[in-house]
């Protein structure tokens, strides 16, 4: 198919077409003339993949080249590329090397000892865990870990399973490595949505409404 | 305080501090001399809490300063005030309004009837999930839904009444709201992380390892 064509099967305008194309997220099309490139099926899927990420993930196009970079590369295992891709998803945190950092490391270590999980220490989600559970210490929610950050724990170990049982019917790694990028980034939205939700519900039924009032 | 002392305490560096004050995210100091402002405790708190909107959180300034006016109006009722705060950080997603985006609207609104949640068809929240599913389908995985959607909503609902009972301590307006704020922003900063180490636990049990391997 032409560009155009492309273009309306992934509603990506011609221009950012182009433009993904110069900086390395698409592969060009085949020139069939000298000003003209065909694209196929592949060009689809790897539009929608590279939209997704940038539209529902937010990532910028830089940190789209690199987890892409991971996932094609057959020499690299699975957990790496995942590691790459939260490394671009997981804002980087610059705060204070405080006492609030020290007390969330520790809170972050316990939690992971508690729980029994097998994560290497340097595993970057432990990083960002710390940095967030440090900027609630920071805000005088130190009782944040202690009182709410078991039922966390609990919560994503079912969501893991879930994961884990929707990814293992994948046979072929590239769709493995895809499957699991996708559904950490998408599974990202998808949980802050649904956390959002609960949360609505969760607060109508303690103000014991039926049902939520008009204009709400 | 002079302007060199809460820097010192908040980690925070004088440019940036003298910016907010220009953005309007932080109430300029009293002036003790035509080039002299003096601060006190409530800018520290600010100052925390902006930063850690704007690190853990992935906020734009513009974003932190709508969040912080929504919390700072004592008119508006709180679920305003998160919605608010949702918008702004839930990316938008523009992608094509196709027959993906019909399926994850009747996917969302069937999970929302299934669970009996008591949201509004409005919420950015609803839109969002339906962003996400939308993505989802379009990548060819539209039994993602079907297959692990109840078991997210299952995990939200167990973090809901968590984050519940964590904010129902809080008597002031402006505490709860404050709290509930912080909890949304900073509380999706540890749910991805935690789900991140929850994954590598899961991988880690799925391929029969006693611990992780050296340097993974």
């Amino acid at each position: 198919m032409r560009v155009g064509e492309l273009s309306r099967r992934t509603g990506v305008p011609v221009p950012t077409i182009k433009y993904y194309v110069r900086e390395g997220l698409l592969p060009a099309g085949e020139l069939s003339s000298p000003n003209q490139a065909r694209y196929d099926g592949s060009h689809v899927r790897r539009l929608r993949l590279v939209r997704a990420l940038v539209e529902v993930g937010g990532l910028s196009v830089a940190a789209v080249r690199d987890v892409l970079e991971a996932v094609g590369d057959p020499g690299r295992p699975v957990h790496e590329v995942l590691g790459a891709a939260h490394d671009r998803i997981a804002p980087r945190a610059v705060g204070p090397d405080d006492a609030a950092r020290e007390a969330a490391r520790r809170q972050a270590a316990e939690l992971i000892a508690r729980r029994g999980w097998r994560v290497e220490e340097g595993n970057p989600a432990v990083r960002s865990l710390a940095d967030a559970l440090a900027a609630f210490n920071r805000l005088g929610h130190e009782r944040f870990s202690e009182a709410a950050l078991d039922a966390y724990a609990g919560a994503v170990e079912r969501i893991a399973a879930a994961d884990m049982a929707y990814v293992a019917r994948k046979a072929a790694r590239e769709d493995l490595v895809e499957s699991v990028v996708v559904g950490t980034v998408l599974g990202d939205a998808v949980l802050t949505s649904l956390r959002r939700l609960a949360q609505v519900d969760a607060s109508a039924r303690a103000h014991g409404r039926d049902r939520p009032a008009a204009g709400e």
